[in-house]
């Protein structure tokens, strides 16, 4: 693959400052410079780019015109906030029709996630974090220690409910999402999809009906088919989450069991319900009797400081089932999540029990110590403004290398960016032509019943941060102009009418 | 707590002679010296003891006559291959009602199960293997170091069908099963448990009628429960597994959807099914056309050289689902089972998928190469003797401390023994009582469908090797004195008529 800085130096001989310009802008679009951000002075850009003076101001002048950079008075010059060819828009959705629907073929999820991962160099199809971050290796230290001095109680089955000194370390981060809640309160789970899974067997039976959002987690339409529930699709919106207008007339329409939603950057959408909306949510989960399934396990990876308050926090008559995990914030590999089963707690701990008996006591103790020296708060810290500048980084290469007219969700928080490809495109053919270039990504159906979101996808930024990585996305987005099908825009018929 | 030995020297003092014979009838007793076993000499034992070589033979012949020790001529002395008071009948077992039953209330379960493993100094009650072998050490070396060097392959999501080099291993040792499979046939499962819940619900529906062994395994019971489902026990025989005669009749009357099954060394009676009857039971399968869910968890821990054969090794057509872990061979922490779905691939793969996504690398990877570099045969050469005098020692220590009338399994594999107290006991209070005493034991109705077994419990030797266990056994037997419910005869009624 050639870079396009140098096929500019192929192409006829360009002047010195325009090599420095293209390189600058490169710099830009791959996020060393963020939106805003001030720029090196003359100087000493001068002396980093072994350029003279007058090349640099030449340079600066150039980008400045072309709308790259912008020269503030005795300031010197800054990055634009919005860079050139950048279209704010969010994505838009097609609605979803709004009535149960069986589920759609399973093993479309696990194509774009079955792969044994080191077989694929470019794993953007799944939500990781980063776990090469040196924030996590307290983390390995303490389980690698207590691996070396295992003995019967580290080994053996632990007890049910799980490490007491993990959940009391569980019960006190709760404080910042609102919740007033115990040790004792606390159920550790075997990662958070056994965490979903107990909560639906807990509070469902067979034919009952699940609203969820739309497009949602594969994974929880493919618990919803396995355990012979019916989903209804409640339209997600990328920036505010779950259109409660529509779960609302949802509601009055059919005998909803239960509502699974993730209000704190959902996935794949990445929006953030506002405070307003999760008691709006809560009442109309107490006005039809329905218990909400809340994912939290992207709140902790709010880019603010903090964490956003969970539904849960409104919760007055234990509703409210939250499932959440160390998967997104620390490692998958962990396999260490937690439930809080509200009113269900017994009809859990039962569907725990029989689905794992225990979950592995070494990781958990490692994790308490690794959470009670403050080592988790540290790893927060040093994560967070790295994600938004991976988020940052990956919007601007999709941008610029993807067709004109693709759309990318600007999430505040988690690892996740659902991108929107011009309407004739189809993400099932990318997702194939991309994994034979060693790429993985998650394809829109996945993420729906029954065959919509076909011209989108999901791309997880958790661990893109090399050069091969970028250049893997300039790949992507030469792969996603090929399968654009030339078809007259009335054919296309596939999105029915767009919401908000 | 003060022992024999003590009590001894403290009434009267005791002859020389007597008190050295005390000591060493004490050590048999403890399985120092095994039944049958060849005792030091005379002279021998006369410097270990620091006693006269008159004492040391006046000690041998009050052992004679005793009944402990036996002379043979010109090879010295032998302990008895029977020790006295050891009554080597098997426990009998009430028959079970032969027809689908509601299932037991699950909290039992709990009671004896859940404590924080710490809690309890000997913690006889749950299944577990000893962690502190030393040809374990390799493992927890492969742990220790790849979890230092963890990265995105071990700490992110795996394959979901497992690690393909621990698979293939998997799929090597059942060749001594007598079943040729490939890695492709093998499904990497969190734990054995989770692998018999996604067995069950792949084959079948809320409602189903399952055919089990009676007692069997509680956490199969509980996962019934779980799912809706009928439990009909089928009467197990502690020699030799269970009853086909039995099951026959059931099948006949029943439409069974499924059998569950542990032929080899099976949980709580330790029955090994012989060869004739794993045969027998796939005829009957196959006319009735049921599924067997075959538990192969204890089958390399045969006390004989290599493992017994599977049920599997007589299936021709993909109805036996095997289920499996490395739980009791090395250590339930690591939380590593597998399956081998039969024709039920795809189903099992989908339950598997929604209950944990994919089962944590890093294990897999350490387990891989512990069983490549031939660490686990050497551990099974190591454990399995060891076990085999545990059981031993604990047998002939439950037989002398226990009231009269307490029958013990004698099992020929695995980790555990079935007791029977005499029938005016009561195992649930047992229970209690040990637990206040620092020591945790499974009570009999935790094994099966409406309270029987009232008279029985299941402990485990895996761990038993401290003085400081020993001494808890005898804590044990007294408790069970104590228990025994003074009633007439006629009025326990619990049992019904025994079945061989």
């Amino acid at each position: 693959m050639v870079s396009t800085a140098q096929t500019v130096m192929f192409m006829g001989r360009p002047k010195l400052y325009e090599a420095a310009a293209e390189e600058l802008r490169q710099q830009i679009q791959r996020g060393r410079y963020l939106p805003g951000q001030k720029l090196p002075s003359v100087r000493e850009l001068s002396r980093q780019m072994s350029r003279s003076i007058a090349t640099i101001q030449q340079m600066y002048q150039t980008l400045e015109r072309q709308g790259w950079v912008v020269a503030k008075p005795r300031s010197g010059y800054f990055v634009v906030d919005q860079l050139p060819g950048q279209i704010e828009e969010v994505p838009r959705l097609p609605r979803p029709r709004l009535q149960p629907e069986s589920v759609s073929e399973w093993r479309m999820a696990l194509n774009s996630t079955s792969h044994n991962p080191g077989d694929i160099p470019h794993l953007f199809g799944r939500a990781t974090p980063d776990p090469n971050i040196t924030s996590l290796n307290p983390l390995k230290k303490y389980l690698a220690d207590m691996t070396r001095a295992a003995n019967a109680s580290t080994l053996g089955y632990g007890a049910l409910q799980g490490v007491s000194g993990l959940r009391g370390q569980i019960a006190r981060r709760m404080v910042s999402a609102g919740c007033r809640i115990s040790a004792d309160d606390v159920l550790v789970t075997t990662g958070c999809q056994e965490a979903i899974t107990c909560a639906l067997q807990a509070v469902t039976r067979p034919g009952d009906i699940i609203a969820i959002d739309s497009p949602t987690y594969y994974a929880i339409i493919q618990a919803l088919e396995a355990m012979n529930l019916k989903a209804l699709e409640i339209p997600s919106d990328p920036v505010t989450g779950m259109c409660l207008g529509a779960l609302e007339l949802a509601l009055d329409q059919w005998p909803v069991k239960a509502c699974v939603v993730t209000p704190n950057f959902g996935n794949p959408l990445g929006g953030f319900m506002p405070k307003k909306n999760k008691r709006r949510l809560i009442q109309l989960a107490r006005e039809h009797d329905i218990c909400v399934i809340e994912d939290d396990i992207y709140s902790e990876l709010d880019y603010r400081p903090g964490r956003p308050e969970a539904i849960k926090a409104y919760d007055t008559d234990e509703r409210v089932i939250l499932v959440s995990s160390f998967s997104k914030v620390l490692a998958p590999g962990l396999s260490v999540g937690w439930i809080l089963p509200g009113r269900w707690f017994r009809q859990v701990e039962q569907q725990k029990y029989i689905t794992s008996l225990t979950t592995p006591v070494l990781p958990q103790l490692a994790l308490a110590r690794f959470l009670e020296e403050g080592h988790y708060d540290q790893h927060l810290r040093r994560v967070k403004p790295m994600y938004q500048q991976r988020r940052d980084i990956v919007r601007n290469l999709i941008l610029r290398f993807f067709p004109e007219g693709t759309r990318v969700t600007c999430p505040k928080g988690g690892l996740l960016l659902w991108i929107e490809l011009p309407e004739n495109s189809d993400a099932l053919v990318l997702s194939r032509a991309a994994l034979d270039s060693g790429i993985s990504i998650a394809p829109g159906p996945m993420f729906t019943v029954g065959g919509k979101y076909r011209n989108y996808f999901r791309l997880c930024y958790g661990t893109i941060s090399s050069e091969s990585d970028y250049a893997a996305i300039n790949r992507l987005g030469k792969l996603a102009h090929k399968t654009i099908r030339p078809v007259p825009r009335k054919e296309t018929g596939r999105l029915e009418q767009e919401h908000a």
